[in-house]
């Protein structure tokens, strides 16, 4: 059944290649389980009568989670408060069977799996736990459309279950401070898409982030004064928890702390003074594992933490140590060979080992980076790896638990696609025991904050990270990118509810950009391009960016993927496949003359701004693209091959269209060069065509 | 000077006839009462590196404010946090002199003027008290542009001061709840217009909106849940004090005070039970004036709420009370007659003596409505006058201080103009004398929230309440139109930096409408209609409107003023000014053709939507507006004059477009009116048109 829904979604799509006009039957991200009763026979209206009823078990976590429902239902509707309330099962359109309540702090592993079933006349929620009930909540929301009739529910019976335990985003505060409205804004988006931890990386070289009172020169002098106070923790920890999400704070260390030694260089392992760090990378401060001082404070300090942060699991970093303060310093020299640790991998194993102590200590379970696995650590800590499935399978191999988080870096920018692509249980993985297996916990998506803002983190997060949220909950065998690319267009939108910026802030920052009010111009360019990928905007950079570099421009406020250059790619493979017969030429064509006269628009607004100036290269690239894909169409629509001359110009064009400008790459010169090629009487499909278009 | 340059803006203006492409030279709003070196000669550039220095007093107040402009300047630049600081004045890009602290509680009348003087080398800001460098600051930040240079402030010279000392925006928390953070947005923006009175109405027939400890039924029972905490209040008042606003609280009674009665029947004059009102209007429901136990009642609870709201003044409503529950009750004719109180109205003084010498008894300065006017209150009281000058005229002539707020109505929905062209000092205030023209201190802006939500509120009030803030801060002969809407654009999109959802919730209103990502058909329809104006819109319902009725509708995401038929109409008066030689008639023709061929576009939307189905036949008006306004541009274009009978047809066509439908206006039609009337050879300028544009 579900096949056959794929299927026809992607003809569908592949036949109907109007932007977004319609929408896929079923809109839901992460798809579920199982999925029964598709094509849907009805729908259930929902009015202002709507009422939810509580069947069996009604504690109060439970009534929450229903008035948090019914308060997500208004947003998504725009109906009022009052009207929806939780009244008895018999007066109900939505009757929730929940089996008992989830435990007071969400904890790993807790049974996530619910029960769905809409009629026209009604619909039925049954959940083992309260965290259940949640997912099934949202589910049920993703269902909500618009007919004819209002706002209506398709009639559907789904099974559901995630597929791994713990389902996370990472949220680098560091680099750069995410106020609290921010995080908590995302922590709904993550609820939508069913994410259940907030991984809160809250120190680093560049801040440190969360008050200590016990160390109050932490945050008093290594925050710059952008810090969470502990109340605001609490209330990040009781919204998180209001909606079934788990949140580990992670404390770098022994690298990727200078900002602890501004306030207590006597952390360090080299003399200091320190003062909070404005670059990025790995850099020399760690601390000094040699000193029993060390161990004391940090025995003070992570019991303070583990008393405000009430998870089972407690990050301790570990990342990127490059040993040249503990070089430099002759006594830590001395203590690795007093105490045969061999080098300074020994010496943070040795830091390992002592921290994992204290960790355990206060009651927690450690988890790190790859780094921090060594054969002397005990089993239970868990090992977050940003190196990939074969470090995560060995880990496993080895008895430690493990999670993924290679391959789904947003800050690269790299498609939603690459990461739906990226499985925990893939590559070395794939071919562990099925003991081994179970310690793969799941994966979490990673927003490095060197290049983002509170104004645009949650583009870069949103929404490619429901992609990430998918893969981590649904069916493994569940890969189709057509079908979640068409529901995850639906989902960024879906999202504008909750108050994520995603879409929002992008128009926001052109006007400013542009410092006028028609930036259609601007808009028609920068809706094609996106930041160059992976670390190279720091090649890039004219100077060295810091964590002062404005983040204003437009490779700060372009999206980190183009969806209008992904259908223009679309349409152009649907055109070269049947050029002759295609409904796509005349968007193909609009599209390429819009880009062609762009630049004489945009000219006005450089002239007023700098921060277009820099962008009118690309403007004169696009352009050049637009031209050349004009030729390239006529000639296949006359059905007439371009002449080898004329080719072999339009690469070069093409050639210049690649090149990144501004640390933006135009996204859009493939799909022409492929017009170009295919004018050309060159195989020039990008995508793959799958046999169900062929056929 | 100043005229120069607002004939040359409208010059500008006129001859460009492009969408808003380009700004009139300092985009200041209220403009300043005096505005040397224009144009200017030359800018100071805000880079990376700017810092303000305090010169003599610099207490954490001042301190406080700094911060919050620097915070401010980041969000209006994109510039990131840390490298903008306070020091020495020396280093300063920008220097701030303030003669000394303002009142721990910002008061009626304070000192709000401040110089500012930019050249190229750079800025200094002078003031008497620190309101006066809020104010500054605020008019600093307006002179930022976006340069060739990177982000700019204009060479210039500012003296500036209020024309009234209380320049207020009222909002109605009680029959629609506005959260906390909706508030604290629109503090913001207030704040970057200048306004200093929160008008914060709390208590209505459909909602008791405070927390209470010593009658916690009030919200307990009167509020569905949906109150400000006390602890709430204190986080605005403190938010709005550093942002140089005060906050008066205003209790509604006798009348329009149902939701006291949920909880404490006793206090009402019919015998009840009472629930939460969900309908609007005068209703009957009144307090009893007639029982001590009234008063014991109010004494405690004044005392209460003077203690949280630290204004001096105490506004308590007064307005609507029809009696009825007073005439049905015969103990309450029977006290009348016993006092020689006459009727219901002697009863209401009465009551607002008694009510008075409470407020006074807590240290508070009673304000409210006209029908509180009565010549045995004390000479302190403060009237709000929405019936009109001819009343607040009287009040003054009588001794009572007063402030405008007829004219100044942002629910019902008029121009920005309307607003613009009330003056308080007009009609009957005009010819008071100097003594008793002191008395009038200003006016407020009011929005009432019948037909507002958390998601809607801010579109109403921006960018309109910042027509009525020039009015209330700017010299009284500075009425230029053209000026305020070339100005009113600009600040629109300024305000996007504080979060306000005027723009942003517009397309995300319209996504949910459409139920579908492309809503550019959609958007070119509500681009060009209005919600009706006044109270037409109960009329036109077609079930009587409470507060439950969504409010997810068009008329609900529709501007209250559409710039684009503003501009629309500017773009026709030019055109039939010079039809043979006008710049306008491309954009007119496009706009025509683009309004002729929609429905086709719209009408796969309303397939997949009820939301959308209710405007198709708004939608097919604005497709007959665009052919007959085609046709029309034809004959001009020709020099040929339109035959009668045609001009008689295309006049039903008018007609038609003029009914509203769906409880929206088509506001295109009168300028395709005109231009069917001006082919018809018919004088049908619109617009008077200045004498500048004729020259």
């Amino acid at each position: 059944m579900r096949l056959t829904w794929i299927l026809s979604s992607f003809m569908f799509f592949m036949s109907s290649l109007t932007f977004g006009q319609d929408a896929p039957p079923l809109a839901l991200m992460p798809w579920p389980a199982t999925v029964k009763n598709l094509p849907a026979t009805g729908q259930m209206v929902i009015d202002a009568s709507f009422a939810v009823g509580l069947e069996k078990h009604s504690d109060a976590r439970l009534r929450r989670t229903v008035a948090i429902f019914l308060d997500d239902l208004r947003r998504h509707t725009g109906m009022l408060p009052l009207d929806f309330s939780v009244s008895a099962p018999e007066k109900a359109q939505l009757t929730v069977h929940c089996g008992h309540p989830s435990k007071e702090v969400p904890e790993l592993g807790e049974n996530e799996s619910y029960t769905l079933e809409v009629t026209p006349s009604g619909a039925k929620l049954s959940a083992t736990t309260t965290l259940g009930v949640m997912r099934g909540l949202q589910t049920f929301l993703q269902l909500l459309e618009t007919t004819q009739q209002g706002f209506a529910v398709s009639a559907v019976v789904i099974e559901d279950k995630p597929r791994f335990p713990w389902r996370g985003l990472m949220i680098d505060s560091s680099r750069h401070f995410i106020p609290v409205d921010v995080i908590k804004r995302n922590l709904d988006a993550m609820a939508a898409v069913k994410l259940n931890v907030l991984h809160w990386h809250l120190s680093d070289n560049q801040g440190f982030r969360v008050e200590s009172k016990r160390f109050p020169k932490l945050q008093g002098m290594g925050s710059d004064g952008l810090f969470y106070t502990q109340d605001q923790v609490r209330e990040v920890i009781a919204y998180a928890r209001d909606r079934g999400i788990r949140v580990v704070p992670e404390f770098d260390m022994p690298g990727h702390s200078t900002a602890w030694f501004v306030g207590y260089p006597e952390l360090a392992s080299g003399p200091g003074p320190y003062s909070v760090e404005r670059t990025w990378g790995v850099l020399n401060p760690a601390m000094d594992p040699t000193r029993e001082t060390t161990y004391k404070f940090l025995d003070t300090f992570i019991g303070e933490m583990a008393g405000l942060f009430p998870d089972q699991f407690f990050h301790v970093g570990g990342d990127e140590v490059n040993g040249k303060q503990w070089d430099a310093n002759p006594q830590i020299q001395h203590f690795i060979r007093a105490h045969g640790l061999k080098n300074n991998a020994g010496l943070q194993a040795y830091f390992n080992t002592r921290v994992q102590k204290l960790v355990a200590k206060h009651g927690k379970t450690m988890e790190g980076w790859d780094e921090i696995l060594r054969p002397d650590l005990p089993k239970s800590i868990v090992i977050q790896s940003w190196r990939g499935q074969r470090s995560l399978a060995d880990a496993a191999q080895q008895g430690y638990r493990g999670l993924l988080s290679y391959g789904y870096y947003l800050d690269l920018m790299n498609t939603a696609a690459s990461h739906y692509a990226v499985d925990p249980m893939s590559d070395a993985a794939a071919s562990l025991s099925e003991t081994d297996k179970k310690r793969i916990l799941g994966g979490e998506a990673c927003m490095w904050a060197e290049y983002v803002s509170s104004e645009n983190v949650d583009s870069r997060i949103w929404p490619r990270a429901a992609a990430v949220a998918e893969r981590l909950w649904s069916p493994q065998n569940f890969t189709d990118v057509n079908s979640m690319y068409a529901r995850l267009d639906r989902i960024n939108d879906w999202l504008d509810a909750y108050g994520v910026t995603q879409n929002t802030n992008y128009d926001v920052m052109l006007r400013r950009i542009a410092g006028t009010e028609d930036i259609s111009s601007l808009r028609t360019l920068v809706d094609v391009v996106e930041p160059v990928k992976g670390y190279s905007r720091a090649n890039l950079a004219v100077s060295e960016p810091t964590s002062l570099t404005p983040l204003n421009r437009v490779v700060d406020a372009a999206r980190p993927e183009s969806a209008a250059a992904r259908r223009f790619s679309t349409l152009v493979d649907a055109f070269i496949l049947n050029p002759a017969n295609s409904a796509a030429e005349p968007q193909i064509r609009a599209l390429l003359a819009q880009w062609r006269d762009n630049p004489e628009k945009i000219r006005p607004l450089a002239e007023n701004s700098s921060l277009v100036q820099e962008v009118l290269p690309l403007s004169q690239n696009l352009s050049a693209l637009g031209a050349a894909g004009l030729q390239a169409l006529d000639y296949l629509h006359r059905g007439e091959k371009a002449p080898a001359e004329w080719e072999t110009q339009q690469r070069a064009v093409v050639q210049q269209a690649f090149e990144p400008k501004a640390q933006v790459l135009l996204m859009v010169a493939p799909a022409v060069q492929r017009l170009i090629q295919a004018s050309a009487g060159e195989n020039a499909t990008g995508l793959p065509i799958p046999k169900s278009a062929l056929d």
